[in-house]
């Protein structure tokens, strides 16, 4: 892909980095000399040190083949402008960072795809490493539905069980759902069966349909993570 | 919990957002005024307009009965000061945003937990929206396996087909299971039997042992996703 | 009206005096707290110390009931959000300053009434002032049509003559039209017949379908126009 | 011409592109180093990147052949000395921008020529496009008389009537004169006569003595224009 | 007198000291509120800490009564425009320092009595004080003749002579005169006669229709002076 | 002579222009960078753009060869500190600038000539256009006495009358001398004897053993410098 | 005593620590409003927010009854004019720190007591914990001999022997002294005699007549010293 | 050696200049590209203008073959994360400077050698210096004894005693030694026998268990060292 990314901030340089790793051709508008320079020095991909809001500056990005416009820059306006003036030179894929949360509405408004809450997204994550620790990583579907990651504990109720025999014991309701077993020297992970066995260290990825409650995350051996 | 958040820039403002909507006694040390102000004024919490790195500021902050301090300032030597000192005072839980990957391994060696990569995060589903459009959200498993979220199209191969159909047409491979359906109308989300259908517009949550190929990504009608 | 005018800069500040002395309903948004105390000190209006880009502020200010919004401020991204803002919470009528002429369009487009160039538009009355200083004040009509005003100075070709005379002595082509005449101690100004006089030091408004050529001023006695 | 602009800022720069584009020989002295490159990037001109006050640089802009010196400056002090000193250097044609208002008089003493009130110019409009949404564009002629630019609605009083049938019918008192119809595909604008039919969406360019009064603007379809 | 003093920096401090001391009625307008406290806190006056070259300021300085205005300020624009103003408002007497030599034609156009070069009076002091150490003070009158102060050194010509013998042995030309003599113990200075005898030590005030050449000061002692 | 000069600011600035044009070997010692530049492309002196109270800076200066350092900052303790280093050098003739009269003691104490007050000098002289305007120039003799240039006026008491007539009208006093007149066509200034004649418009150096009284002034014809 | 310490820096902070705690009554001169508040609330003195160069400022720090005065800023300029103004006031006791080392003989010159190279004092230490990281802390007696400490190891040649012992085996040349002897339990430390046995872990206080030499190192036990 | 220094300010300059006068190989690392340039332009050594806590930064400093690491920044996170990262790198040998003391602990805690309380070794050396001037330099033994240089004033108590005759008139207690004696043309130091006599102006190096109490330094003629 042709891609153009404006700002080469805290989220646009490693958005940089992974752009052009993954072999893209890529584009970058920054109107500060410092950060830009930063960039031309790591980075193989053409750098303009300029005002993304200006059409000249569009214009020499190459804005008439771009596939895909990534507005990065920490002020929601800027975003929004370069969106707009994206959207004129019928760029077809446009997403942007958006600060102000109250924000979201004007972006969707103009048809522009946003990134939902980057900062919320990092504080939802500090946040549950110190809330439930024994949460690895998770994904939110829906309102309440989660599916995680959690370790086997020694000794936890489930530790040595076949699924069946977990299910006999009613520890797993029906609407949770062992997804996958991550085990050392087994890759990929495993897609456990009815019979398959869990044992202490395992990294469960585990779907919730009420997430992943405390009488739940017991299950695993991880008690602690009811202090919260 | 009793939580002491260091910094309240970017990422600090939205995790004392959590931290004091989810219950807990929240203490905020910041050091530039116009950010304190603006947390006194939003926040029912605890905020010193003061230096971090100083005993008597963490002092005044409770360290001795704290559950957790979370580190969130831009600057990584800061960040790593705060920990020390938390570790002085024996605060059981303390997590660390890191900005530069590089040094990760000192506050590994110190034992603090960290953010692996903020910026990094954000940048990947950036690049994500506008390389893998049809990707709703996605978590990793392990090195190549993935959950992610993705919506059916009309006429999508999957597009009215049950799950025992689905399977009997090689459309879903052994280590691909469907472990939600999202759909309009019904909460919390389908857990799938064999003999569920599929429609289009629903929101699939798909497990898969190679993480989403554009060949699997095709089976719900995304043949775009191909063009990175 | 109840009026929002955003920005109290070069243009707020005159724009905030014509609104309040025509006995409008006025709130004023403005960022910098210095001028924010200059409106406050010298206007009868509501005047709100904030970033015209917060939905609070918009809330404050009355945005719900607001039958105008004015977005005046020199930066063409805020003026946007703003605008954005604004028909989010559907005020029957937004205008905008512009300054770089190539967001025009961008303007346009999401449907804001702007002002066409305002230093443009200052740029050329200075321009005009050396250029063609018999021209007191004109406007154009489409193209090349103008409505402008001068003086007739003693011993012009059309001086002492009527109307009807000039046209005899083919001094008024036909598509020139003398719309009024300012006359020391007339007022409101004359409208002139056939035989009304022209004297020295009237003050003409002329209609000219070609605009205010060389040839039509000579004959108001400014040959040095011509030396453009 | 050989015309010395002083100031490249926001009135000092459209104001070179018009002075070039016109074929005059352009001299532009500008103090700050970034507007003079500006200056010197985009437009065919000399450039002096100078103090306007100080007799060298005068000297060096050429100011014993100059016809006409314009100072655009921010700062009425430094265009007073500016003019000044283009008096002492005998510079046939000096105007000069004055920003408050109350300075008129001082420039006015020493007989510069001044653009009068130009944010207040600006503002008028600015305040005219959300008051009076239905005139296009104005001039004042005196004190009350205005000639005025107003599209014709469908259904207006006028709408289909010749401007004699609108004189019998009252609907355009003596003092106001159609001076001009801009309509689709006419051009240079029609001059009306007596028998000549007004019709929706015509263009007009009115005078009228006693200015744009909404019992005026009534009978060309904006009643909204009354709710000032 | 009524006397308004525009500046309070290196050269309205001291004047404002000697105003006040000579028992005038003082204003001081200074726009640095760091400098308008300064003043507050030593002198008996009204300070306005505001912009001069604002009307409102001079007539809250009450500029109708005034009846001497010195302006000080290090911008000469800004003096220019002060003097102009206080013109309008007829003050009889209005001095302002200027800095640039070359701007002194324009104060005199207008008709403003200026400080001539006081930069350049300093740096003669500091210069002769090197070159001429011999000359304690001096005034110049006209383009050569010189009123100075020099002191008598032991064993010079002239010490010990009347003033009769010093003319019969020619030590001074005709064009020379002894004005007067500061002597210790003696007060006022004595006015000399042709019988007064000269000694070491005493302070001559010396008129020279030539200036103060080497020849002349050799007469009193200092042949160093010759080194220039 | 070899001079160094140390500073380059106001007083500085005339100063090197005086030194240079006295045919003198200069050196100036500026720290700032914009000042030394500018003292570069002015003047024909060897310029150092560095710190004067550095003995490299010194050494470079050609110390040790110098007849005479003058010091200009506007600090006292640089001043100071560069005379002290100075007279380390053995220097032979240093003065310096001294800004709060408070430190004149100091300066005195180490043995450094100064400059006494140069901004209250400045301030005398602008104080006494106001104050006096009729005394064109003027010099203090020890407490009270001075010399002081006055224009005669036309009909003023001694208009007209010889210095014989003036004295037998008791107009001069005794203790007051006419020591030159400078009078249109004359080069020198007239030496006056008893019979010469004062004639209107004549500018007289006057020496008064009791300062310009009013009494004495109004001989002269300038009863308004009474008003003070 | 009464003591006036003039600047409250890194250097003055602590010196005010020391300076309150051993009962003096102490006055801090600070120019710096934050440095001043700082000391304002740390320590029991009279701090006086001026600058320290102002007579009035020594005045209302009492510096007619002052027994000595620090003068600790970290300009040199500024510590000799506050020392010379000390020296006007007859402070009996006036030192300073000194940052130029070639400054220094002036500060001698005018009789001031001074700080020898402050920072190079800390750099010394900091390149002896490197290059000998055996010497505990050390003392220069005149130009090679040397007071240090240093620790015996286990089994270092002096290790187990009286002093005499060490004399007899040649481990002490004549010219060094073991002065004290610091051991675990003893307290003051032990004044040794010939027959005082040294044991490992003994902390000595030796005197070289040639300094801290890799021979006489070895002797304590630390060969790794000889790396240097 | 192989040294790193972090840091060229006021403590870091002196050191390099220590480290490369003994022959170290010496590298710097400083962020600031003025002082970067200071130290170029004066030292023999790699200097990088760059941040210290970037691996890349250690990388090119030759850290995997440092011998001492020593860090001398103002900022204590700074200092420690170097530091951290020079273990994570095994430098064997690593200090730093601390500026807060209580940070002290938290070096400690990770192995680092600190620099104790630089600012307050210079503050403790000038209190002494009006404390007790007597003392002209001193080392502390534990916590009350010293070692100190003093000198004897004529007519001292012990001034012209020898050794033997001072212990015998109870002048100097048991546990006071004169270690050694610095005589005008001895060099080194006379190391003192009971028969060597003490002089006027001998400068005595003194080991005191009890400190330089004034009851001892009496002995040597100081009595006003009794004032404190």
């Amino acid at each position: 892909m042709y891609i153009v990314i404006v700002g080469a901030g805290d989220i646009g340089m490693p958005l940089i980095d992974i752009a052009t790793r993954s072999g893209n051709e890529v584009v970058v508008i920054e109107n500060d000399p410092e950060r830009a320079d930063r960039v031309a020095g790591q980075y193989d991909c053409l750098i303009l040190n300029d005002d993304a809001t200006a059409h000249d500056t569009l214009q020499d990005a190459g804005i008439e083949k771009t596939d895909a416009l990534i507005s990065t820059t920490d002020r929601d306006p800027t975003n929004i402008m370069v969106c707009l003036l994206a959207q004129e030179h019928e760029v077809p894929n446009i997403v942007s960072v958006v600060h102000d949360p109250e924000h979201m509405n004007v972006f969707r408004q103009i048809g522009v795809n946003t990134m939902e809450n980057p900062q919320e997204l990092i504080a939802e994550y500090l946040y549950r490493a110190v809330a439930r620790p024994a949460i690895v990583d998770y994904m939110r579907i829906g309102e309440k539905a989660e599916v995680f990651e959690i370790t086997v504990t020694e000794n936890a109720p489930i530790d040595g069980k076949t699924l069946i025999e977990a299910a006999d014991d009613d520890l797993l309701p029906e609407d949770v759902l062992i997804v996958a077993i991550e085990r050392e020297g087994e890759d990929p992970p495993i897609t456990p069966r009815g019979n398959t066995r869990i044992e202490a260290d395992d990294l469960l990825t585990v779907y919730s349909a009420f997430g992943a409650e405390p009488t739940l995350t017991d299950v695993f051996g991880h008690p602690e993570d009811r202090a919260e």
